[in-house]
């Protein structure tokens, strides 16, 4: 009997990716962007039609279950969607109940950083561990706890909120609307408005030669790759804030390691001498030795994750 | 048959207390001030000689283990002290079996911070719940947390360090070493350093009376009652700080409720108001429900917690 296989989706802000999934390897993959006026109804129907392209060639006999990576807060346990900031229409709607009625088999709903965690503790970079904080850095900062060999939960299924730890007392304004949350200081989208503000001082800087409009984390990272003083200076301090958030997440859950993902990693080998010299700098003794380690399956975590909730029935409502 | 009976032991920095529980009820209990310079063998003869005092008219028979709680970072697993600030000499003390031994009771050995939320789990403000995060505010902030029905313990049991969470970028330094920790901010020192400069500014306080060495979170209180409009003040922004940890606190770990123990919750209806406008204010929508309590069992939550622990093992090792 071959390796059961299960549909893994993940519904994004900007992209709908659906693929099939068998254990960790994704057999096929396809995408649209997301039908955001659409609202729930047209993102079912993409996904029917993405569900589709992915398993044209795939006996359906073989598919056990959907998983799904939503951004949340969502709530888990009743599989419904309590509010997504980057879609609206969203709120309260009973998104696994649908999708089960839609695609007739087992639908798991689970935020998406806690997909990711789950993904890469079973086939990336956290396989064999018993205790890790996955955290993505992109656009925002979200993440997935999984302590004692069990995913952290909590109420309604929303632990993990990791981005909107408040690191800085009346700090920047957040997404979330509070103020000074780890992801106001350390995301991609605040890497970005560092890099725009920076460029108005440093008009040497290869970053002033973008349209400051559209200047993002990408540019800062492909200018400190050429060596440019802003964009490593920049990286430098992004390195500090995100040593600093990881030392708390540590002092927190006491992992044995944080695993980054999320857009920004891209530039992890340029970030992770300055995030394990903040870790030194400032954890407690005991704690010091904890290693930030880089996702191992790239943008697929949350999708290949999400697919193996639904493998792992057990992991998925443990 | 009687319900089981267990010693708890609570370890702290000023005092060594020690008691016979029974469910959640402390039946007799003795203490010492903590033979700091004697190192643990004193400790460990002044163990003995409270336990004979509490347990001078039980019936060993009914007495089925002991449980220590005590300033971490320890390793719950192994039952060692990894170190104690507050306690010179007990780096790398193997306390469970060195008690094992001079007890001849099995010894369960925890961070007073867990302890104490067991307790409250169990026995007091947090009964019935399944998911909570405790919070003791005293001279240090220090903590556990019970997530999923179980209690969070990570990599060497060392979970829940919730005082060093980061919360103000380059703030006051923290007694672990840090810089801008909850602790650093938001403790019974911290608000005690406050009331001191406060008072350099408002010769007409309360304050000004007491000699500003000796000026503690204590004071505060007490002229808050009065109607000191510092020590009001002062309280305002504790309360803030409070507000301000306990929601990133409730984003990480998405409990039912905080429970908020120690000395300064002695404060806590003067706090609470401000404490919770505090979260309306900045947690995310979904999470602004989330209540904080007063501890229920006051300065015995570790001492119940301990034993409860003892009397429990699933508990102990789940």
């Amino acid at each position: 009997m071959p390796d059961p296989v299960a549909i893994g989706i993940d519904l994004g802000g900007t992209q709908v990716r659906v693929a099939l999934v068998q254990g960790g390897r994704v057999l096929a993959r396809a995408s649209e962007p997301t039908d955001v006026a659409g609202g729930p109804e047209a993102v079912l129907r993409q996904f029917a039609r993405l569900t589709e392209k992915v398993t044209a060639r795939a006996d359906p006999l073989d598919i056990i279950g959907v998983g799904v990576a939503s951004p949340g807060p969502l709530d888990s346990g009743t599989g419904t969607i309590i509010d997504i900031p980057t879609l609206p229409g969203w709120s309260g709607f009973p998104l696994r109940d649908m999708l089960t009625k839609q695609m007739r088999l087992p639908v798991v709903l689970e935020n998406d950083g806690i997909a990711a965690a789950f993904g890469e503790w079973r086939h990336g970079a956290g396989q064999g561990l018993r205790h890790l904080v996955y955290v993505t850095v992109s656009t925002g900062i979200g993440g997935g706890v999984i302590i004692d060999d069990r995913v952290l939960r909590g109420r309604r299924g929303m632990a993990g909120h990791v981005g909107h730890m408040p690191v800085v007392l009346d700090g920047p304004v957040c997404s979330c609307g509070g103020q000074g949350c780890f992801e106001a200081l350390a995301s991609g989208r605040a890497l970005g408005r560092a890099a725009r503000a920076g460029v108005a001082s440093c008009p040497d800087s290869r970053l002033s030669a973008e349209p400051p409009d559209i200047l993002s984390a990408q540019h800062v990272v492909a200018a400190a790759r050429q060596g440019d003083a802003l964009a490593l200076r920049l990286l430098d301090d992004e390195a500090r804030y995100l040593g600093l958030g990881f030392t708390g997440l540590i002092h927190l859950f006491s992992p044995e390691a944080v695993i980054m993902g999320g857009g920004v990693s891209q530039a992890f080998d340029l970030l992770s001498p300055g995030i394990h010299s903040g870790i030194q700098e400032r954890a407690m003794a005991a704690f010091r030795n904890v290693r930030v380690l880089k996702a191992g399956l790239g943008e697929n975590s949350g999708l290949i994750g999400a697919a193996a909730l639904a493998l792992d029935i057990e992991g998925a409502t443990a």
